[in-house]
Formats: C-alpha cells, sequence, structure tokens
C-alpha cells in the first residue's frame, strides 16, 4: 500500500512538475506565444493570464450614441493585439455613461474597463471667455468644418490640455487613443506600449496631415510668444523644422492626426507641457473658443517644440484608418501582417509631413508599393 | 548510474505522460477550446491542429482587383469563426489568379487554399443564345441595376448553376459562398456547417429581400412549365408559399441574398436541381442573357420548390452584412456575441420576407431590441 501510494504521489509530483516546466520553458522561450494561445482560453484567468506589460491603458472620449462605433473599434484592437495584452481601457464621456454601452463594451474584452465622466470644470467656459463672443465665433465660422460646434470645441480643449489629468488615466504613464469606427488593419505581433518605454519615446502617431488653415487662425502667433517667453522649455534638436518651413515665422499647418496617439502621460502632466497649453488656453486671442483650434496641432505643436525629435515615434507598421484617411505599410515584412492597400496610404501624399518627419529624425524612410522590385536591392 | 538513468527515464516518461494527459484531458472536456488555445501557437501544426468536422468549405468568387476586399472578408472569417476549424477556402475567378492575390489570401489564413479558374464553357454564351439578342438586351436594360452589364450576366448564370460543379468544389458536401468586402459581426461559437449537416438542412441565408421585379421578367412564366412538366421532383411540404402569395400564380420576388448562402452542394448536384437550372437555362425566355435573371432567385425558387421547407434553414445568429444590409439578432443570448447594431437588422424590414419564413416554417420568430424588456417573461 505504502509503496503503492508513494508510487501514486511521486507520479502526481512528475506531473505537476511536467506542467509547470512545459508553462515555464514556454513562458520563457515563447513569451508572446504562450500568452496568444492562452487567451480565449478557460485556463487563461487560473495560469498564465495575459498582463499589461507596461502601466499604460487605451482611451477613448466617446459619447453613448456611439456604442456599435466604439464596439467595433474594441472588436478590433482585442482581434490584432490586445487579446495577448489585456490592457485595460478608459472610457470617458461628457455625460455619464449608460448601461447599454458599458454592457456592450465589456462583452467584447475581458480587460479592466473604467468608465468616467469629464469634470464639468474641464468642459465648459473658464472665466475668462466671453460666451457671447464665442458665440459670434461659431457664427463666422459656419463654412468651417466643425466651425459652428460648440461641443467639438470643448472636446478639442480637453483633449489638448485635460485628459491626461482625468482621475481614470492619473495612474498610467501611458495612454493610447482610440476613437469609435475606426479599422487596425496589421497584426501587431510587438508591444506598442513597450516600444515607446524601451526607447524613451514621448510621443507617436501613425498619420500625419496639414491642418485647414482656417481652424488655426493665431496659433502661431501665439506659441511664437510661448517661445519668446520660455525659451528654457524648448528642447535642444526640437522638431521645429518639421512645423515650419522658415525657421519658425510661420506655420506650416504639419500635424500629427491625434485620434490615434500613444503619449506619455507623464510629459503631457509635466511642467513644460501644462505652461505650453496654459498659455495657449488663457491667450487673449482665445482660440479654443473664438478660433477652432485642434487638439491634433496643440499636441503637435507641443511635441514639435517640448521634446527632441529621437522622443517622437512614427509606428508605421499600424494599419489604421480612419475616415477618410489610411495608414497601410507596404514593406513586405510589414504588410504580409496587414490586411489593408498600401497603395492608399495618405503617408505617401504630398498633403501629410511623414515623409519629412523621417527625413528630419533620421528615421528609415516609407517605401512605397511601386519601389517594391528595388527594395532587397538597396 | 543506472539508478540515476533509470530516475531520468521515470521523469522523462511521467513528463511525457503528463502532456498527453493534459491535451487528453482537454480535448475531450473542451474540444472546442483546445482547438481555439491552440490556433495562434507553434505547437499547432504538431500537436492538434484544428481540423474541419464537416466536409466543407468556404467559396468565393472573385476578380483579382478585390484583393483587399476579399483579404477583409477572410480576415473576419477567420476572426469569427475559423481559426477555430481550418475549413479550406475555395477561390474561383474567370480569369487566373495572380501571385498577389493567392499570396495576400495565404497570409490571411492557415487553411488550405483552392485557386481556381472557372471553365470557359460556363462563362460564354451556349450556341442556343444569340449574342446579338443579348446585346439588345443590355442596351434594353441599361436603366435596370447590372441591366448593361454582359459579366454580370455571365457570373449569374454561373452562380446558379455550375458553381457547385467546379472541379475545385466536387470533393466537398457543403460550401459557404463568401464575397469581398463582406462584415461578419458575431463570434460563431459553434459549427455552421455541422449545424447544416446533423440536422438535414440543405440551403441557408441569412437575409431576405424582395427581387426587383424588372430583373425577373420571365422567371416565373419559365418556373410554372417546369411545376406541369416535372411535378414528381417538387418536394412535399415545400415553400411555394414563401415564393408566392396567390398559390403559384406569381412570384413575389421574395429571394434569399444569396452573396450569403451555405449549401449542400450534393443537393446541387441532384438530378431535381439541375433539371431545374437546365429547364431555366435552355428556356426559349433564355431568361441569363435576354432578361437578367440572378442567382439569388434562381437559388430560392430551386430551395423553395425542391426541398421541403424545414430543410431550408435562416442562421439569425450569424451577424452579416453585404453593402447595404445588416443581419443582427437582437436576442440577448446572441447579441451578446457580436458587435452590430440589431436595430438595423434588415430581416425585420416590410420588404424581406425572413418573417414570413419563420413563420412558414414553425420556427421561432425574430425578436426585435424595442422588445426586449418582455422578451424574459413571454
Amino acid at each position: 500500500m505504502l509503496s503503492k501510494r508513494s508510487s501514486g504521489k511521486t507520479v502526481g509530483v512528475a506531473f505537476a512538475a511536467a506542467l509547470l516546466t512545459l508553462i515555464v520553458l514556454y513562458h520563457i522561450s515563447r513569451r508572446r506565444s504562450i500568452s496568444s494561445i492562452l487567451t480565449s482560453s478557460p485556463l487563461r484567468s487560473r495560469i498564465l493570464s495575459p498582463r499589461p506589460k507596461v502601466n499604460a491603458a487605451f482611451v477613448m472620449l466617446v459619447q453613448n450614441k456611439d456604442v456599435y462605433g466604439a464596439v467595433n473599434t474594441i472588436r478590433q484592437i482585442e482581434d490584432r493585439f490586445n487579446l495577448n495584452y489585456r490592457y485595460p481601457y478608459v472610457f470617458l464621456n461628457d455625460k455619464p455613461f449608460t448601461q447599454e454601452f458599458m454592457g456592450m463594451m465589456k462583452k467584447a474584452s475581458k480587460a479592466e474597463m473604467t468608465f468616467g465622466v469629464v469634470p464639468v470644470e474641464h468642459w465648459s467656459y473658464p472665466d475668462w471667455i466671453s460666451k457671447e463672443q464665442a458665440a459670434e465665433a461659431r457664427e463666422r465660422m459656419r463654412h468651417v468644418i466643425y466651425g459652428s460646434s460648440e461641443s467639438y470645441r470643448h472636446m478639442c480643449r480637453y483633449q489638448s490640455g485635460f485628459i491626461s489629468q482625468h482621475d481614470a488615466l492619473l495612474q498610467y504613464d501611458y495612454y493610447w487613443r482610440i476613437e469609435p469606427d475606426v479599422k487596425y488593419s496589421c497584426d501587431l505581433d510587438f508591444d506598442p506600449f513597450r516600444y515607446m518605454q524601451e526607447n524613451g519615446k514621448n510621443y507617436a502617431f501613425t498619420i500625419s496631415i496639414y491642418e485647414y488653415a482656417e481652424t488655426v487662425v493665431g496659433l502661431w502667433d501665439a506659441t511664437k510668444e510661448f517661445m519668446e517667453k520660455y525659451p528654457h522649455l524648448l528642447a535642444e534638436n526640437n522638431a521645429l523644422d518639421l512645423i515650419s518651413d522658415d525657421g519658425g515665422k510661420t506655420y506650416n499647418n504639419c500635424h500629427f492626426w491625434s485620434n490615434f496617439e500613444i503619449v506619455d502621460t507623464r510629459w503631457m502632466r509635466s511642467d513644460a507641457f501644462r505652461q505650453f497649453f496654459d498659455h495657449l488656453d488663457h491667450h487673449s486671442i482665445g482660440g479654443f473658443f473664438y478660433q477652432r483650434w485642434g487638439d491634433a496641432p496643440v499636441h503637435t505643436i507641443a511635441a514639435a517644440l517640448l521634446l527632441p525629435i529621437d522622443q517622437i515615434h512614427f509606428f508605421r507598421e499600424i494599419g489604421y484608418y480612419h475616415n477618410p484617411f489610411f495608414n497601410c505599410p507596404a514593406e513586405p515584412e510589414l504588410q504580409s501582417k496587414c490586411h489593408c492597400d498600401p497603395a492608399l496610404n495618405v503617408n505617401r501624399e504630398r498633403f501629410t509631413c511623414t515623409a519629412k518627419f523621417l527625413e528630419l529624425s533620421g528615421a528609415k524612410r516609407m517605401v512605397y508599393p511601386e519601389e517594391l522590385d528595388d527594395y532587397y536591392e538597396e
């Protein structure tokens, strides 16, 4: 009896050891694979739950009515990337989220989710802004895209300067901004957050374009005053030449399209960034209300002036679509993970500044589909 | 030494046994889960490759130029269903596929793929059709949707009667037709092919609508002649009342939208189906060329007359979108796996016959989102 029991024990121990060895070996040698094979398994939560490797979250500012657009985005983030990492989601809204909205999001991902409301003081008129003058501006700008919208202006100001200070985001070092109804068209077999952290990147984009000049009236004047007043805040090796073609006299309207952005929130909460935003926000031009300054040019100018250019990154491998523009890599080793058409890559067009960014930052240039025959001969 | 080696052997055997036990236990208890956790693993091909459970394939008739639309569809089929099953794909084209097209498809799925060309005798004018009269018909029907298109007519005739006879499909018992640029919006945690097989279904759809009357001129006259000539081929308990509101005098234009269809190909290759198609194809009306008969009404009429209604199935749980129509279930237990809006479900509209089908076939009626409060009280 004893011998039998002991032999049973031995097998039990061997079994456990075998299981542990299997797990550990695979975990060590194929960290990504083991999390990926466990993502849709009931073992997941018990043995090797995929865990975020970086202190980071997705963030979506969204209204209840956009529930299906939002869940479509989550579905893609999960399918292409996050099933293997389980980074948390933070949803923000200027009104409380409905049960329906929250339920729909939760069924799309097992990642942790927070549903927050934007504090009213971040989504209303500051006392130095005249509501009448703001209303006149909206009337005057009816012909400009979103020029007549009041909520769009609150949104732009919020994204420009306040989002990284939301209670729900304070604990995270990075956020990845997502929006309803965008498309992610490539399997990501790496962790963009980790790339940011390991390479000291503070701001990352996938698409850049030139802004409608009518929306940024006065923004460069205010920026120039900032540069004169706070020269010590400007970074050495900054990217001024990306956003100005004449050494800083004028803004060329180049901006990172901020509906996608991965940001080091510690930088966004830094004195330099706060100083820049507050300067714009309090400026007599009142551009967030009396013009229609967008968060994209504001973030771009901040990144270009306050960061060395090598802390800004273009994620060429993240296939991305926000109506009406695509990023889609043509490089064969990247394209092989995508289901988008590299011929539609907006970053190759004349109305973007991505190629210029790559040149200024000394990064490898983009490859165009028509060059592929020569690609491997270079 | 000997004892050490022997102990090493014991652990080795225990290790192997442990591994085997783990696999077998999980394979038995969670067949679907184990295949799903292994789908993106390097273990996959060595240990437990997911295998099709039914002798079935996806089929897409597609042109080289639609490569990105096609790969978008494959991506979704894989993400929502086929990663766990690895059903093969058959791609058919009236011209040879390019290397680019084939390479793009292969990178989207590890399932077996066949790339076939439609035999020229299935995509050209039969000798009993006058090319001049066909050209006149295209000119006359310029105002009708696709009325002026020659290739669309070849396509409709091919899908109506020949596709199941293609060499690449002959070996399969079922095909699931897919198209470029469609959307699959629900996780499928069951196998539709297996459902068909186990429940003796021969034809399945997700969307039905009423056809443009201008495209089916003469189709019902030809059908009535068929019914008179071959009464023995008509099924008992057929679905005549689905497609005719007056006991067979006229066609009400109801048809299953055949851009999605799951079909028992043995039925499509049966004498009854062949007889019906040949009757239409050889009919003096020449409707595939002198009119613009679509494969959707042809398949629908064939299914409605040649099959008992209980061999036709509506897959309400397969969320599906083909421009401009959605199927999207509202039943909470189904909706919980979807990322589509049940309010947009076209099958609830007056211009579809899905509700009528459910009533005639004695199946549970569809639930509408606005009824959900009462749903669990019924």
